[in-house]
């Protein structure tokens, strides 16, 4: 049986969840504070623009900016007498707090995918916007167990990886991992303003890469920060501490490769791309003879041996005055890999 | 004639700097302390090995890790008499000065290329790496016309955009658009130590935009960010001021909009990708009529036009209850979007 789900706000989130789960078979209606975007966000496959009967909807997702979250979903409630209400807030503590004081929030089954773009509207939305994203759904006390399941096989039909934390919980996390980043982010970008114009020139990836999320909208992040503005203040706090630290290590070579390594860790112990584990990886070293070509034949075996590469080091051994190439590769890559370049003679470690 | 080149240091940017030499038609030679670098770095295509003819050198390209270049450039102006030498290092004021306090640096012409990348040694080298970066040149008082000339061709010649700077001016305007931030990126990444590790998996793309530099060579970055530390130390006690007026405004809806958006200006006024300056776009605003099936037919018309699309927005005209497409494209590009938008039948603003 067909399910039926609304979105409130089709703006890029809410338009990509209209389209994921028209695409995943349900029958999807938009609507949205601006009529032209719920019809761009139909014209482009999220769903259509006629009102649902309200007792067929099963499921309503609420995707407003994040100041108009609480009143949109107690609105929803009201409007739909059975169906289950989401939101995709990044912040849920505040959200939580409004909505129960004015109804009961049984059905408000919270959540929050890790989706989202630099880009807005509903022009920049896609279907597969969560695919192999983390969902976060944030389930209350008072939800029955049947209105947390819908929201969370919503979520996995919309590709997502779905995980369940508490409210609390989640928003330290975000804090975190998102809007601290998002502040750091900020704050690089916001230091060009006393950069001479011709320095600009000089700016490499390294400042684009940091200063990326800094150009993304100003209102969306003003009403996510001041939400969260606690669990904000204290990261920012433990960031200041370690600004003082640092510059005090300024000075100190040892103590200030220490806090580049600790750096370099927290950057490694980021999961790999779209959530997915980061593959743990071995070396296998062979040894580069110093014969003339023998570094290009050992390239040529070693991609021929069709095994994905995820680093090479040159290393040497200074006393034997010998080299040796170490190829990092997944781990079930690392026996076959050695097996494969010993048959072809090189001597492998 | 061919001119002939010594490369010292055959990692990343010393490999890449031959190969770019040797593919204008340079003789390059390859020096490394670790013999097994500078072989593979030959056996990519970089130089040759063979020992170059002192007398025969115009040009010796210091490539080394920043804390030996200044004993490396007095080697070089020693062994090399008649040749100019140039660094590659991204801090120039203390090289500078150490190499003046024991030798004339008459023939020493210091410069830095931008470029560079999170990955070392002569495996990751490339002859394109300069290419349409930015390669600055700081030459000194005591250098004649020729010497500054040479150095200049040559980073023109690896494919790079040329700048000439004062020294000091250089390592300000480092410590501003590349160490800084840099030192964002370790603040956020080191600030990962705190987190659970489940919740790394609600990781986004923001982060680790933000994180990615941090990944890089704690050795070197040491290295250059001790050598830089007094330019560097200024800019971080800015970034704290900012930090301090930051953790006032969480509270202040307005106020912390404002921030958010000082911080949107500094990311957007770093120039277009690879040093190139940013296009300079105009919107065309096409009117959406309430037909079905209007905006398909709109994007087809726009795509047949041909012109590339740098942003797209929806506006609204509340009172008249119509929507515009305003389309974000380059200044030449505009006229000619317009008038077959018109030829198609729209109602172009």
């Amino acid at each position: 049986m067909t399910q039926t789900a609304v979105v409130v706000g089709a703006g890029l989130v809410g338009a990509s969840v209209g389209a994921a789960l028209a695409r995943a078979g349900w029958q999807v209606h938009l609507e949205d504070a601006v009529a032209t975007h719920a019809l761009v966000a139909a014209s482009r496959g999220s769903g259509v623009v006629a009102p649902a009967d309200p007792e067929a909807v099963d499921l309503v997702v609420v995707a407003t900016p994040p100041e108009v979250v609480a009143e949109q979903v107690v609105d929803a409630l009201q409007r739909f007498g059975r169906a289950v209400v989401t939101d995709v807030a990044s912040v849920k503590g505040p959200i939580i707090e409004q909505v129960r004081s004015r109804v009961r929030a049984d059905r408000f089954v919270p959540s929050h995918p890790m989706a989202g773009s630099a880009l807005t509207g509903p022009l920049t939305a896609e279907a597969n916007l969560f695919e192999d994203r983390t969902w976060v759904v944030t389930p209350l006390p008072e939800n029955d167990a049947a209105s947390v399941q819908l929201v969370c096989r919503a979520a996995a039909q919309c590709g997502a990886a779905v995980v369940e934390l508490d409210p609390d919980e989640h928003d330290r996390a975000v804090a975190q991992v998102s809007h601290t980043p998002h502040l750091m982010s900020i704050l690089t970008a916001s230091n060009l303003r006393r950069v001479e114009a011709t320095h600009l020139d000089l700016a490499g990836q390294g400042i684009r890469d940091v200063t990326r999320v800094a150009g993304s909208d100003p209102v969306l992040w003003r009403q996510i920060l001041f939400a969260n503005r606690d669990a904000v203040r204290e990261q920012l706090r433990q960031v200041r501490a370690d600004l003082d630290e640092l510059l005090q290590v300024l000075d100190q070579p040892e103590a200030l490769q220490g806090f580049l390594e600790r750096g370099r860790r927290g950057a490694r112990s980021l999961p790999g791309k779209h959530g997915s584990a980061q593959v743990p990886t071995v070396e296998v070293t062979i040894e580069i003879p110093d014969t003339p070509g023998a570094l290009a034949r050992l390239f040529t075996d070693i991609e021929r041996a069709g095994v994905n590469v995820e680093d090479l080091t040159i290393n040497h051994d200074p006393r034997r005055q010998v080299g040796f190439l170490a190829v990092e590769v997944g781990q079930q890559a690392a026996a076959p890999l050695a097996e494969e370049m010993r048959l072809a003679g090189w001597t492998v470690r």
